[in-house]
């Protein structure tokens, strides 16, 4: 995309009104390149911005390493609040840093924090995890209870990868509008469960159940541990109700602790082993490709039904007609002819 | 809704050129008051038509009973073909009739006869409720495969609720677009399905599955019998994952043989007991109103993306745009930011 050369220089000028730093783009080119996380985090922020000069900035530091395609993998974790997503990627990320990755973490839907209110912010939630140089968190951006964050995710990501991060987490709670987004940015996706046969997954949208490549259970250790194997037991037979979308992938279900940290070598070789059948059936890049295209015709479709049902004169019938329908003065066939003409009418 | 009225006396000097009927909006009106089977379906015709006027009139004659409110029940049969849904609807409407009611049978999603190849048409399916005047067939229109007719299943109902016709069966198949269709008509929706544990369910999308109320394993009789009882067994435990929309209904797991007639009686208690519980709820009549509004939000959306999308200039850059992203010589977040100017400069 090629952006307007006035508004770079423009928003440099803005920068440079803080005349330490020289942050033009090659300053967040380079930072991202040395991996460094607080340039890093600096771009994510540019990206996520609601101001155009900052987010073409943002865009323009993803388009410079647009080139630059690194082996990465994009992990999904699903599990709904309490079944320990935080210390489960905790020990996951330390697992993975420990076979000489760079791991980063990355929140979908950041009612996941703010529910739980955490006052600390996430870093506090992996304390380990969050010291270690390999490794990176995003914080929830103040802005986030607005939905701006998920917009931006899948472009996050990319300006992790470009950083060295090789191993992207993108958890998510999987109840709300989170599990449609990240099916558009993940190769695989993890959903954790917690001992207790069939209640968990009452609480989490079939569309998630559906969409999960491995099944981890959490919290299988001590006392309840009997009971995580006696849900094994039950996750493996109601899967089989359903097909998964790759041919010849049988969904594994794990047991782990991830405060024993047991179990983490499994759900490691596991994602290795779907990350490789993917690859040998050609799906793993077209995947990524399909996804692209899928999120710029899903979000096209969002961008209009927004632009269009906020024209003054629409906006208007559509509420009008609503309550007629609402008081039965109306039929909704009627009002569908009705707002049909109006909506024809709008264009020039 | 008001109505041109020229646009009525242009619609009926077009019948008028057929001398011997006057058929003029009260033709109609009287034809469904009786009970007419013909004039009903000329009725569904004018409501299926692509000629604005006989819409129009179409839509009149709905307005006509607009204070016309029978205690009807809207049933959805859904299940794969070769499952056996005209059998059962043959042998169900037969069981309802007996009980003093009439019954009207429509089909949401055309493609279960088309892909079926049924040359006979659909009352061949059903010889003998077709034969039966308490009954009426709404057979395929020959336009139906343009996806025509779901857009008008929620009028037609209405016409044939008018027409007297107090239990309105809607066939659907549940593999594509049609479960969300009949979610906006129907009070109770029943699955059918086959001896054979799961298999049938992977064929059938999962909102099917939670939009279930009461689950039936048709086929029930002879050789068959034991598999039945146990698929009946799998399903019992399988449904254990859903929670049912509706607080304190347990979905009941029924066995029938449509050819020999069994069971129905039961499909008919559980029909009514479901039912009362909406009504002690208070949720029976606010279930249809809701589901008029999230037709109307549904349909309106539908249009707005079709007619957006169909203005020349965005339809040309937003296949441009795809195919860049496909070629990767653009991001997917540089083609969004491209494709948002140009929706906002459609507008007046």
């Amino acid at each position: 995309m090629s952006i307007n050369p006035k508004l770079i220089t423009q928003a440099n000028q803005r920068f440079q009104e803080k005349p330490l730093l020289k942050r033009d783009l090659s300053y967040y080119v380079e930072g991202i390149r040395a991996g460094n996380r607080y340039i890093l985090s600096e771009s994510i922020t540019l990206i996520e911005s609601t101001i155009s000069e900052k987010r073409s900035l943002g865009l323009e530091i993803i388009d410079a390493f647009k080139e630059h395609k690194p082996e990465t993998i994009r992990i999904g974790i699903t599990g709904t609040p309490g079944v320990g997503k935080s210390t489960f990627i905790e020990a996951l990320g330390r697992y993975y840093i420990g076979k000489g990755h760079r791991v980063a973490v990355l929140a979908v839907d950041p009612s996941s924090y703010i529910n739980k209110g955490s006052i600390l912010g996430d870093k506090n939630r992996m304390q380990i995890l969050s010291s270690m140089p390999e490794a990176y968190i995003r914080p929830t951006a103040s802005g986030a209870t607005l939905g701006g964050t998920a917009i931006h995710t899948k472009e996050t990501i990319k300006l992790c990868e470009a950083a060295g991060f090789d191993v992207v987490f993108i958890e998510t709670v999987g109840v709300g509008q989170s599990e449609i987004e990240v099916g558009f940015m993940t190769d695989v996706n993890i959903l954790l469960l917690q001992p207790g046969a069939g209640d968990e997954i009452q609480g989490i949208k079939r569309g998630i159940v559906e969409n999960a490549d491995i099944f981890v259970i959490n919290k299988a250790d001590g006392a309840m541990l009997p009971l995580a194997k006696q849900t094994k037991l039950f996750y493996r037979n109601a899967i089989q109700l359903f097909h998964h979308k790759v041919e010849g992938w049988k969904c594994p279900t794990l047991l782990v602790s991830s405060v024993d940290h047991t179990g983490m070598d499994e759900v490691f070789q596991a994602v290795n082993r779907y990350k490789a059948l993917l690859q040998d059936l050609h799906y793993f890049d077209k995947q990524r490709l399909d996804q692209d295209i899928r999120w710029f015709h899903q979000k096209t479709k969002e961008l209009i039904e927004k632009i269009t049902l906020n024209q003054p004169q629409l906006k208007k019938a559509y509420g009008t007609l609503t309550d007629e329908i609402q008081n039965q003065s109306l039929s909704a066939s009627g009002a569908l002819a009705a707002i049909e003409s109006i909506i024809k009418s709008l264009f020039r």
